[in-house]
């Protein structure tokens, strides 16, 4: 075997992401959620090219496909491991990158490094995670959470599809042993860090025409339900100046929480408005109750906390000023998840290898390096889409951007294997 | 038979509503839609109290239950006449005083200038209608429409409740003669004007602490569908400076309605966003399309058909500013329907009589005044309701107020008798 080129790669990483793009459990869309057929399919094909690859194949209790290396070269850590993957099953009527791209990546890599001949002091297992995207149970990260040891097996019988179907029988309809979930998770002491390649979800680097970027946190997030009850009223009968509006007033709130996510930009911090609902509902009645959901998140937790205390602050007055009373209810809350500067680094110094500087971003979506961060350090590289779109059949990713991420991956290992000598871990 | 005092007349107004209200197409809560089996019932109830009135009773092509007085006293105008009325179709889950005291108050008035001996120089005919709320087919004031000769009879057939049920096959169901509709119009040159009392549906009687006050117009209405478009995105990826938020468009436009309508007060000007949708709606997604209704109405036209211009104008540079489309239809146009000064005038000295002040204010509702202005002058006299409530079984009317409206009504006539020698219509 000789070295391939980052465009052979990237042409490579394609061909692959073309044919689990073919493998859907919906016809003419791509759709394949946790445990489904689909997801069988293509945690077989999975294995195949991980066997072809050189790597030992198992499945996990959960259904993550594991490809492992042999163990690194003698040394201190020749016994321990680098986790790369990604996830493989998708959300309904999705793109072909998100998540795939990753696994693809691993697997491409670890192939060049020992087409290369590149002996690293450490293994590297290529892992294919099956629930990331939490469409088809009320979980998510059931996979990569069951990798890290810190799955919660009361879903295995508490998670119900809409079908009714448990995550316990899924599993077994699918291969999996639902009773081997312990067995699923690494040693803490045998794993050196998780590494994901993933495309960016969002415009920034395309903006700035770049191929690549670092990942510097996972951001947290709070969700809120915010209610909002005001009086109900003939929409001809009672003057602007008795009304408590319940969608007027919802709508000062909008515009605040837009207002206070614009002052965090130097946090990356971001708040969307996404649902909205309101009684009674009809053209020629008040607004009674309106009921709208906020999602807030930035770089790190503080600016967070800080943007939840402001929205709420503006929330109260303007409810007092139009005579309306609110509710805000959290309802869930992920802190930010750190990317260790050390992989950071590793990344970092891969792109200036190739001509890249090096910009570091925030992951405003969720990943499972989130859930693998209670396991070991992670990081993560970002890969330039187009115009941010994803969840969608047209999200794209050009091949050249991809060929160069493979390209840093392995650059990013041998970096890593670099800094062994000095026990970073 | 004696003259009965005004808390006498509310108390027989009450029992007579209260009679009404037990008359229902469902169990347990007043729902009386045009045309069923319980609106059959109360017309009947009606056509008897008519008829213990003194008056000659027939039922025209539409179902309105029609009363008439003898001629007047010998003189210009005794082959002429006067219309009384309302309407005694309901809402579903109704209350007891809309349209139904109207009716109430006009067999009570004219039984009371019977008893008290007043002999007016013209008739009077009390109407109880039937389909003001227009809650079961697609059409509004049909019957009001047919005795002001304005009924447009393409809807007997295309005019179709939910159930299938044309107004034409309603109408034989309901014992109405579908072919008769010219007849139920009144010959223009025979009618002096239409008076009709009703609750204010609104705040306004009530804060002032009024027992009555006197229509000026029914204000006009436009109502329009507003589309917002933007971009969806991801929640967490779309930094907020590249966002084209539909929704974050739509708070900005609703506020702008808001601050337009409270701009007009002096025109007694309103504005309602009653319905809001948005797409794809979903809590970690940057909403791409918002639809939403404004129901906008002044007391004149002019300033609604400005402040429509105004918010064209607003909505067009928040659009700009946010680089989002949208479209503002405007799919319903009623022109304000004056009400003639004579009978404001006529209703304001009862009222003077009575040691009331005559409050004038718009009404913001629309009523069967509406389409008989195409047949006549009209006038309207508004009695307090508390908190402005209506179209819900919480609506609710004074006996003292009901019983000063009734006395109220009965020096209108009065007062327009006065009238008749300067020959003012």
């Amino acid at each position: 075997m000789t070295a391939d080129s980052p465009a052979e790669l990237g042409r490579r990483a394609q061909a692959m992401l073309d044919a689990l793009a073919a493998i859907s459990d919906e016809e003419g869309r791509i759709t394949r959620l946790y445990l489904s057929p689909a997801h069988r399919r293509a945690a077989d094909l999975v294995a195949r090219w991980m066997r072809e690859a050189g790597m030992a194949v198992s499945e996990d209790a959960l259904g993550t496909v594991r490809g492992s290396t042999p163990p690194g070269a003698p040394g201190p850590s020749s016994n321990r491991r680098y986790l790369v993957g990604s996830h493989i099953d998708t959300v309904v009527d999705a793109g072909r990158y998100d998540g795939m791209l990753g696994v693809v990546a691993g697997i491409l890599a670890l192939q060049e490094i020992a087409a290369r001949g590149i002996r690293l002091p450490f293994g590297v297992d290529v892992l294919a995670f099956g629930d990331e995207e939490g469409v088809r149970f009320p979980t998510t990260l059931a996979s990569s959470s069951a990798v890290a040891g810190v799955f919660d097996t009361a879903d295995l019988d508490g998670a119900r599809d809409a079908a009714g179907v448990s995550l316990r029988e899924a599993l077994v309809a699918f291969g999996g042993d639902p009773d081997g979930v312990a067995s699923a998770a690494y040693p803490r002491d045998e794993v050196l860090g998780y590494l994901e390649v993933h495309i960016e979800q969002g415009p920034v680097l395309e903006i700035e025409d770049r191929p690549l970027g670092v990942v510097t946190s996972i951001a947290g997030q709070s969700r809120f339900l915010v209610t909002v009850t005001g009086d109900a009223g003939h929409a001809g009968t009672v003057p602007m100046g008795h009304r408590r509006d319940a969608l007027a007033a919802g709508a000062e709130m909008i515009l605040a929480v837009e207002e206070i996510a614009r002052a965090g930009r130097e946090h990356q911090m971001v708040a969307t408005v996404g649902r909205l609902s309101l009684e009674p509902g009809a053209v020629n009645v008040i607004p009674s109750r309106v009921s709208f959901t906020v999602d807030l998140r930035a770089a790190t937790d503080p600016p967070r906390a800080a943007a939840e205390a402001a929205v709420r602050h503006r929330f109260r007055a303007i409810a007092e000023a139009r005579s309306v009373a609110f509710l805000m209810d959290r309802y869930h809350d992920t802190p930010t998840t750190p990317c260790a500067g050390r992989i950071q680094d590793a990344f970092a110094r891969a792109m200036g290898d190739l001509g890249l500087p090096a910009r570091r971003l925030t992951s405003g979506a969720g990943h499972d390096g989130h859930a693998m961060h209670a396991l070991c350090d992670i990081g993560m590289l970002f890969v330039r889409c187009r115009a941010g779109i994803s969840h969608n059949p047209n999200e794209y990713a050009d091949a050249g951007d991809m060929g160069l991420a493979v390209e840093a991956l392995i650059r990013a290992l041998t970096a890593l294997a670099d800094g062994e000598g000095e026990g970073s871990t």
